[in-house]
């Protein structure tokens, strides 16, 4: 009995018929979706989320993830083993999506898939021709190297790590949750080495408490707190930080603070 | 081979967290979505969609519903066993979400968490590091007193009963559904009491006909029927009630009907 | 084990009571979620949704589908058995939704559904209280002949076939991904037919390529090809062909060619 998780931008529909793929090589899989809804092509958002959700699995889990702009094209399709004190599979495009969910596993191998095992594919739809069973296959234990080759030639995410000066800490925006809570590229280490014991922060020219909970902040109040993620994250007690500081997916933010 | 459902305001994402946690532990759960589309915070909403939908599933299941604005703060966190026909478990914050759908299976023992069994918990993400390790663990068979005590200190649901006058039902909306249709908080048994044989009513100063399907009026004709549910629902043959109606969530709706 | 497949227009919540009855019936069943998203009351995008995503199943294969206006009215209830390289069940209301996708797995056998397993129903949902238990009962093998009996008098799709002339090609929108990829009734051979060879076709007085696949255009730039699912797809590489050519689904379109 063996998980294999899907994370794409399909929405809906799509995702359907790489579950009856799945199903129809590995009738016992534990299908989960992570989302479907990554906007579209958008890989950053992709790899962000795959990152924080992937490694609460158990040992053994398959990951399928299709954020692919470049679907068709002669991008490579990859499997990365990772291993750590669980051993995982990522399933899907060269295009970074999986290398921060599979670092943040444990140590990692890369390996490209055979054309040969990539020939009989639609060219719009790989998720359900060439991911979908390359993962099914993985769950039911098939060995990587009867149709994948190791290889160190693969593309890095564009994800820019934070810069950290001495009262200013640039972040990019990962992704923006439902809630409207903001979730930066600054890992929760690296916020506390930059914040030590400062308790008062500025977002574009707003005082921001740093507490570790919604409800430390009066009702509609900003905050910001190492997530459950273990990311800097920008929130509103019972709101949106989005709207409140009309921020953006990809924007890069500066944060301040005072001696 | 036991059940576990899942209701938030979490929308995307941090569900799939909640899964891997429960499947690392309970391999064998069938884990179901009831929904994570709770407007967020909205425990009264939460509340009603959980009390229509629990009920339906098989002895023995275990039901993980959390809208919780007050994560990180003092709140309780309990565990409702649930006995009718069917034994059910509730897992959740005390906040109210989780009553009117535990009494909908019958007589309830309320437990609160003890502090211990919530120690290592991330102060914002209860649904991954609580709630999900302890509804796995009861889905297992653990025994509930070996981590909970039972408590006569709970939360009510700020849910208000209907008004019933000689000509006129003060109604409160429990929620919305996707159709626009306006589900009350009117259990059918009351509704029936105060229509007895009226098969006119008004709402807003407009006729509004009492019938038993959505087909017994014109298309776009608006209706009041008994819902699936149990409860008076407002609807539009083909048509959203909510737009029709300009009703929003939580609005106190006057129902008159003519001797 | 087998395999149930659900398809509203539910959006939410509903389709977890329906899971909770299947598996009060069927406790081992694999449900899969097609998509609950239809637009409401969409019979044909619903059709031709299922059409795409059903073949993708393995053999034995429920499908439960409900979009269904006329619940509640004396519209039939049908289970449809399909017969072709792998045999399986449709079960949902008598308006077309079904057909197509029978028909594309095989050859078909329409049942009705006796008034009498009709009965205990809600007036208001079928999905739960008559089309989930017909379809949990057909996936641990119940005999369809026991509470259904064969029939052809069955309402036919509204869909219509594309109209092909010397350089014209009238098609319908059948449905509209979240991508905002347009997908028209054109099975794939009948566009290759019309196109001969037409590297060049226009579409509201635009030119747009045919090609294979979206990345062999430019970025923004649209192009036709023959989807994933069979059907003439017309699409913008890494964009919204909806927004783009400002369509909506059932307008019928206008492709022409320039010999």
């Amino acid at each position: 009995m063996s998980i294999i998780t899907l994370l794409t931008d399909f929405t809906d529909v799509y995702p359907a018929a790489m579950k009856a793929v799945i199903l129809s090589i590995a009738p016992q899989a534990t299908i989960i979706d992570i989302t479907h809804r990554i906007p579209p092509q958008n890989i950053k958002w992709g790899a962000a989320v795959l990152s924080i959700t992937a490694p609460y699995f158990p040992d053994n889990t398959v990951h399928i993830a299709v954020v692919d702009p470049g679907v068709g094209s002669r991008r490579k399709a990859i499997v990365i083993k990772a291993c750590g004190e669980k051993t995982h599979y990522f399933v899907g495009p060269d295009n970074g999506l999986l290398l921060p969910a599979a670092r943040a596993l444990g140590s990692i191998e890369v390996f490209e898939v055979s054309t040969q095992a990539l020939k009989p594919a639609s060219s719009t739809f790989h998720g359900r021709d060439v991911f979908a069973p390359i993962g099914a296959e993985l769950s039911l234990g098939k060995d990587l190297h009867s149709f994948a080759t190791p290889t160190t030639h693969y593309i890095e995410p564009a994800i820019q790590p934070p810069v950290l000066q001495q009262n200013t800490l640039l972040a990019e925006i990962l992704f923006i949750d439902s809630f409207g809570n903001i979730i930066t590229n600054v890992p929760g280490k690296t916020a506390l080495e930059f914040i030590r014991g400062s308790h008062v922060l500025y977002l574009k020219n707003q005082k921001v408490s740093f507490a570790h909970t919604y409800s430390e902040v009066a009702v509609r109040q900003p905050l910001m707190l190492i997530g459950s993620h273990g990311f800097l994250e920008i929130a509103i007690n019972q709101g949106s930080a989005q709207e409140y500081f009309k921020l953006q997916p990809e924007d890069v933010i500066e944060i301040t603070k005072t001696e």
